[in-house]
């Protein structure tokens, strides 16, 4: 068996005793006789699962009472067009505030339901920072104010939450979940794609105050309404049950780690790594203000463009894999989520110190 | 290693060596040192996944070319919403047959909508089979024509198409797709949930008759528009990757038992079985009528309901799994999907023998 190092945006390198568990149980799960994938969602074994995941996440994120958890599927960009057929109760307007390609997305998308207020973006600054919050035109009659957390593609992450003068925040967290603690009820919703710290992709979660819920924009299917959804414990249908129950098993991998303290901790230390590696090296350039940078996505360009190429090649036949940056910036992109190792970033210092001592 | 025989409606059993295939594979998939898990969906190693199951999904059904096929989210409940979405294209309204719960559920949530006109209904009967033809109450100017070609609930199959004179017809084929050969060009939109005959929940079918598409509803995000999610090869967003290559594997395999020709005698032997009995037995009853019943599902009474909760723990001490009916309807149920053997359902023609033996 061949295994290489992932450094893949998402979906993105899982642990891999996750890995091993799944595949020692795929044929027969707890002595069930059955496949996870083969189990009705209604039965007592995936129940068992289901609520097992849900139970982990809240101890994991240290999740209030007073807020629900869904599992759903559609993806962050489902959630994009959820969130103001379930926010705006009432309200005409919502505050995106954009710091990077995300951001952009969801409040364009939200557009067609509700009158969107840019009320902060640094898309002059080429997303490489997070405005001045002191900046930002905040609407206090907004039914919600959206960030993006951590921004995937610029590697740009907001390090403390922001204060929204009492409207809900919104955060699209799908590329920074579960890195660090973060202080849930700071927050109206949580939303996040599972294929980057939580899982394979095809479900998505949804962490959301209870008391914000039950009022959708007319026509809004059952499906789409976060309250029909919580009452029915994320079964109003089938929901995508294997990578619900892979979920699970990787909540599991954080307790097993320590916890969210200790995963902070490690990711903080591949950060640097990298950062100051970078940093120190002419050769290699972040283009991220450093307060702003992102511990999940670190993307850099060669100071000559043209070795490109030759870097990418190099890297894969070393085993190091998914380093081509998003083709909106160009030049590459480390996605160190939860499951990269301090080991496997240190290999891929190595390498560029190599690459620039060879090709420099 | 315990394996069951599962009579379960959804999720449901598998073929045993595609998850062998899925468990070889889980850890490094190909050689590439990933699991399909962990890979980008943008690139080449998925890619050849993602393209491999829509041309074998293409062979098998014997797909037009004019045709697109996505892999969508949501289930079929979602495509009770984006089919009325996608397909009224200026008109008002839609036909529904409705042969059971299922279609009844299609058409109620269609009526957030557009106008919905419910063309035939068995209801009045207890949904025990599908209203005559002659009888249907065809609008000539709906924008088309909804069937459910199977109830897994009720137990009731189209077994043929019907005549919509020249109206679109739609068909929730969830729970009988790949189960027999079928003429797709006498359908303008057919969609699926994975969990019974295509492979895990999670992943949905849709197959549209590509001059159906570009015309949404005013407010339609791009994640729920037909022609978008085409146009982007089902990629508008991170799709359920995992679900998808699965799916693939479960298509392979059918080509491999030779195809749908073959995957349909075998389930009508199958049925045959089970029905044979059923009618030969005065202890065991099934409602529907003889012409209209179902190969998938197989829904039957014992002649006392006293009986049920032993009948099903025997089954369970049998290895028998997953024959309770439905809530709505109660008895029992048999699923036999593409995946179950002649002799997991002879195995279970024994186990009803032997308890109208000793306790009928």
């Amino acid at each position: 068996m061949k295994r290489i190092v992932n450094f893949s945006a998402g979906p993105a390198t899982l642990p891999l005793e996750v890995l091993q568990q799944v595949q020692a149980e795929l044929l027969d799960w707890n002595g069930s006789g059955m496949s996870v994938m083969e189990m009705s969602h209604r039965d007592k074994e995936f129940m068992s699962i289901a609520q097992a995941a849900e139970q982990d996440l809240r101890e994991v994120m240290n999740i209030p009472a007073n807020y629900k958890v869904l599992f759903m599927q559609g993806g962050a960009t489902a959630q994009f067009s959820l969130v103001p057929m379930n926010l705006l109760r009432g309200k005409t307007g919502a505050d995106y505030i954009v710091t990077g390609d995300w951001g952009k997305k969801a409040a364009k998308v939200a557009a067609q339901l509700c009158t969107v207020n840019i009320a902060a973006s640094s898309e002059a600054d080429k997303f490489t920072g997070i405005p001045e919050p002191s900046s930002w035109k905040l609407d206090p009659n907004a039914a919600y104010v959206h960030i993006t957390p951590n921004e995937t593609i610029h590697g740009v992450e907001f390090h403390t939450e922001p204060d929204t003068l009492g409207v809900p925040l919104v955060a699209d967290m799908s590329s920074n979940i579960l890195s660090r603690p973060v202080d849930v009820s700071k927050y109206g919703l949580i939303y996040a794609g599972a294929q980057k710290n939580i899982g394979p992709s095809g479900v998505t979660i949804v962490i959301v105050r209870e008391d914000l819920i039950g009022e959708t924009l007319p026509k809004t299917p059952a499906l789409f309404d976060y309250k029909q959804v919580a009452d029915n414990d994320s079964m109003l249908n089938t929901p995508p049950c294997f990578a619900w129950y892979v979920a699970g098993l990787v909540f599991k991998w954080i307790k097993r780690q320590g916890g969210l303290a200790v995963i902070a901790e490690r990711n903080r230390h591949k950060a640097a790594l990298l950062y100051d590696y970078i940093d120190g090296e002419d050769f290699y350039t972040n283009p991220v203000r450093k307060v702003d940078r992102s511990r999940m996505n670190v993307p850099f360009t060669l100071a000559n463009p043209e070795l490109d190429g030759e870097f990418l090649k190099g890297a894969k036949a070393a085993g190091l894999s998914g380093l081509k940056g998003h083709r909106s910036v160009g030049g590459m992109r480390a996605s160190i989520y939860n499951a990269m190792t301090i080991e496997g970033v240190q290999q891929l210092v190595d390498y560029m110190k190599e690459f620039v001592r060879t090709r420099g």
